[in-house]
């Protein structure tokens, strides 16, 4: 016999399904949502809705925004002849919260993965390619491209993958630094990590 | 200036005040459903809305439920002379799943916790006696309260403050067994755990 009300159990399967979340952590949060204020829980479900309804993808770097072309590439004052390639738009938001860069950005939406079967095909790798090109035809030809794919085996491959398609004359193609993170620790630093370190070691 | 999409700021924000979910978390999962299929958006959308509308507390029990009497207290199979005392709704959903026990609950909703400000006006423990005394002027009189409450401090401080106001001349108080966790380690027990143990060891 069913003893747990049906919009419980509801609730809790479709918490389950998100990542990192099992069972257990479902039916927290479920009794959690089940004690809070209602406008607390109304703001949440509204905001899962909208976000499904309003969200789309820029059709210059391919970005998540609610307006197409997004507010960075509609901005006048950021430099549009440096592109910024990244995996995902959860990138975009890491990179914009230094404040450090000004230049626009390129959504591949994941990386080459062979052992997952993803290909050239499904990034937006060809429209990388074109917007570059283009822009020498416009007049206004990109710098400099950064590669700033995750500093990982897939990440690199995408990025080795990409360099060579880049045909820009005068566009130089980077990646970003390797090496210790900040606040690191020498003593607990994998040897990758400071084997790039030394290797890219700078003049004080 | 603001270069996230507001609909995605507001569903990270509104993640993060969720229990053990931090902001990263928070923006993993936000940008898991702007990729989910837009049905298993809705249905978590829904779940929550409808979670909030049609869950209300049993008159009797003091369990969540959509019906009043939850369906536990409306079902005549089950045994009415015998009352498991638990604090959370949660707990009751962990003893349904061993399906061992036949008789019905009471919710306390809490445990009594001077340290939080939590006192016997702040649980439904009036409506246990209350309850109890009913059973008997009904002539169906209880016949066993089993105090279910957490074992630990709060747990043990509420059973030990609900057993004397328990009157019924034949009603037993019991509490759950202590001892090792099924498939637990005895090297691994802590001392409170072994000691319970030891107490209650029974003759095979």
């Amino acid at each position: 016999m069913q003893t747990t009300a049906a919009p419980v159990t509801a609730l809790i399967e479709e918490l389950a399904k998100l990542p990192g979340i099992g069972p257990k952590t479902a039916q927290r949060l479920t009794f959690f949502i089940l004690r809070s204020p209602a406008d607390q829980a109304r703001r949440l479900a509204e905001a899962i809705t909208r976000v499904k309804e309003s969200i789309i993808q820029c059709s210059v770097c391919f970005n998540i925004t609610e307006a197409d072309p997004c507010p960075i590439c509609a901005n006048a004052e950021r430099d549009h002849t440096l592109i910024c390639v990244v995996e995902e738009p959860l990138d975009v938001l890491a990179l914009e919260k230094t404040g450090v860069f000004k230049g626009v950005y390129h959504v591949l939406h994941g990386a080459l993965s062979p052992v997952e079967g993803i290909g050239p095909r499904d990034l937006r790798i060809d429209e990388l390619v074109a917007r570059v090109r283009a822009s020498a035809e416009a007049g206004e030809p990109v710098r400099e491209i950064i590669l700033a794919t995750n500093p990982n085996y897939e990440g690199d491959y995408t990025a080795a993958y990409i360099a060579p398609l880049i045909t820009l004359p005068n566009a130089k193609v980077t990646r970003l630094a390797r090496g210790l993170p900040l606040g690191g620790d020498l003593e607990y630093a994998d040897e990758g990590t400071l084997s790039r370190a030394l290797e890219g070691r700078r003049e004080m």
